[in-house]
């Protein structure tokens, strides 16, 4: 088989790089290791800086966004028993929006799928070649060895895909933390509370309560690293909730089934060398964002649209200034992003061994986010995310 | 003996709260453990901010500190190979003014001398008892026992003093942070460069330079906590500290004769209970905060004016609402600035077995402080110092 852009991975990241090429008028085939059901049905992420919502709408993707779409327009962090509501108002316009991951991701298939051009779900590639001038993408469908022909690989294929490790020299470009943690994901059907979400500090450790649609929650708890997701009840869960979440007020989360439990390990990892010949990076391939700044699906599309443009400018009129810059522009949002999400993951949680003198260290930068008008500034800018430069 | 307020140290705590009580009437005794030579040769920080200035000039104590004092206006960080000049102009006029913690001592002292009020050198307190209703401080000074009687006692004696002990329960309000290094600090005959001086984040360790007069410089050097002052010749204290202020200009310090050295432990401490019937603890003794941020002789003048005043009303009018409030009023302006000083201090200096993950937390952290327009103000109203409520 064929293409002018081999994409492995048909996340977020892969799905815009397709879509962005298709409106440019550039072929693309996306090669998926997971089924199509699985896919579809993947939780993920769902805060979208408007910068993301922008551009989904601008490549044509915003219809059901606009529909579904729940502004946030305020951030919640409790600690100590108090709380700070801090405004996302930066005069702007802009605001936060929840909307799944998993819905971007159907819409970007079912576009994908009624324009007619090609997603191969459980295509398992096993490695690349010749990304110097001829890229080729080798991977298993249906049994059968199979060969992608291509003029670009957009490595679009996660943490743990094989793109990264075909960039040479990647792994001398790689900064790495594991954090001593773990967060037990929840969604459940129950009506999330405006006054009832946000960031909670507790000494028993970090919890989270955010609001996946009008009538699904999204919810989190620190957890051991190794922790079972079924090792607690639901009432268990509900219960640990509302006393991490505790502000003083007493009030409690509204509660309800709990449809879907995972746990996730913490970690912040870079790589900053994304591209080597006709072999780009995007998206969780490149770079893991701890969850506690909502910033990894936002990043991804930041890559995406800046990797759709330097392979446009590389296939249209043979310019490789754009993609020579890539891994450079791609990381002056990386940075700052991941710095910001470790920033708010340290101040959130509790770490084994942690002193009185930490959680009071803790406590004063919640108190700076929360209470003081730099601090606020400086949570909000971070919120709303870095501009783009492509 | 007897008097109104018996002070412990003769530090900027002590010999201030003496200044204050003075012009407002009240009779004090200062009760100091080392010599006069001692006391008016100790080395300590140099960095004052404007309310500290003010307050001085407020109690009669600016003459020399007008004359000699030398206005900081902006800070330099440095951090791989580059440099930011951060203004500490907020619009304000406030500026920091370099000025040794040894002259404000000295000129407290001659002053306090020459209106012939009594500070007993030598004199070793032992223990204190009364402190309900009516406090006594045993001391032993030439050889004798002997003890002060007074309304107040004034417990301004350090991180090591006995006056905190004093105070039932304060063990259990205790929050203690120690840093696995420890800085060497040196006085160098040798003119302070305006463009070489800040601090600097190195992979080799944290390096300080700033100016004590216009023809002495204050320098620092992160090294191992248990590190031998005497153990690097003068011209490797020199190379070393050209190596970590490196900013890729390759500039070097302006080099002349070491004539002063100490290795100090770095430490995050604070006391919240500083305060027990008619004993109340002030500066050093209540709170130590790393030096990264300036603040240890600042904290202590804040406190000072607010225990004076207390102690004035208490003596007064037996109004005891200040003094009733004095550790939380304290606090207000204790923890903000032991967490600026903290973030100073973790964003500064290499730490056992840092990964390279960290190292870019770092110098995105002083990215932030030093290259964008939030962070910058964030830098400027930290070191510019809280405002007083007293």
């Amino acid at each position: 088989m064929k293409t002018q852009v081999g994409i492995i991975g048909a996340g977020p990241a892969g799905l815009l790089v397709a879509r962005i090429l298709q409106l440019n008028g550039i072929d693309s085939v996306i090669l998926e290791r997971r089924t199509r059901a699985y896919v579809l049905e993947r939780v993920r992420a769902g805060v979208l800086e408007s910068g993301t919502v922008d551009t989904l709408r601008t490549y044509g993707m915003g219809e059901r966004l606009n529909r579904e779409g729940i502004p946030m327009r305020s951030m919640q962090l409790c600690w100590d028993r108090q709380k700070a509501d801090i405004s996302l108002d930066d005069g702007t316009g802009r605001h936060l929006t929840t909307y799944g991951q998993q819905k971007i991701v159907e819409d970007l298939i079912l576009q994908r799928e009624a324009d007619g051009l090609p997603i191969v779900f459980e295509a398992d590639v096993s490695r690349l070649d010749g990304i110097e001038d001829a890229p080729r993408i080798h991977y298993r469908h249906n049994g059968e060895d199979k060969v992608l022909e291509c003029q670009f690989i957009a490595g679009c294929d996660g943490y743990h895909g094989v793109s990264r490790r075909h960039i040479p020299g990647s792994d001398e470009h790689v900064f790495l933390t594991e954090y001593p943690f773990a967060w037990l994901g929840i969604l459940a059907e129950a009506a999330p509370l405006a006054a009832r979400r946000g960031f909670a500090h507790s000494t028993r450790g970090l919890a989270v309560a955010s609001a996946r649609s009008a009538s699904v929650g999204r919810l989190y708890l620190q957890v051991e690293p190794d922790a079972d997701p079924n090792a607690m009840s639901d009432q268990q869960i509900w219960d640990e909730l509302d006393i991490r979440m505790d502000d003083g007020t007493a009030a409690q989360l509204n509660r309800g089934p709990i449809i879907e439990r995972s746990v996730a390990r913490l970690r912040g990892y870079v790589c900053e060398k994304m591209r080597h010949g006709r072999l780009a990076i995007a998206g969780d391939a490149a770079h893991i964002v701890p969850p506690s700044g909502g910033k990894g699906l936002n990043l991804a599309v930041g890559d995406a649209r800046i990797m759709a443009e330097a392979i446009r400018r590389l296939l249209t009129t043979n310019d490789t200034t754009l993609l020579d810059s890539y891994s450079e522009m791609c990381l002056r949002r990386i940075w700052p992003t991941v710095h910001w999400a470790c920033s708010m993951c340290e101040a959130l949680h509790i770490f084994p061994g942690q002193t009185s003198f930490q959680t009071r260290m803790q406590y004063q930068t919640l108190n700076h986010w929360g209470n003081t008008e730099i601090g606020q500034q400086r949570l909000r800018k971070a919120q709303l995310g870095l501009p783009y430069e492509i």
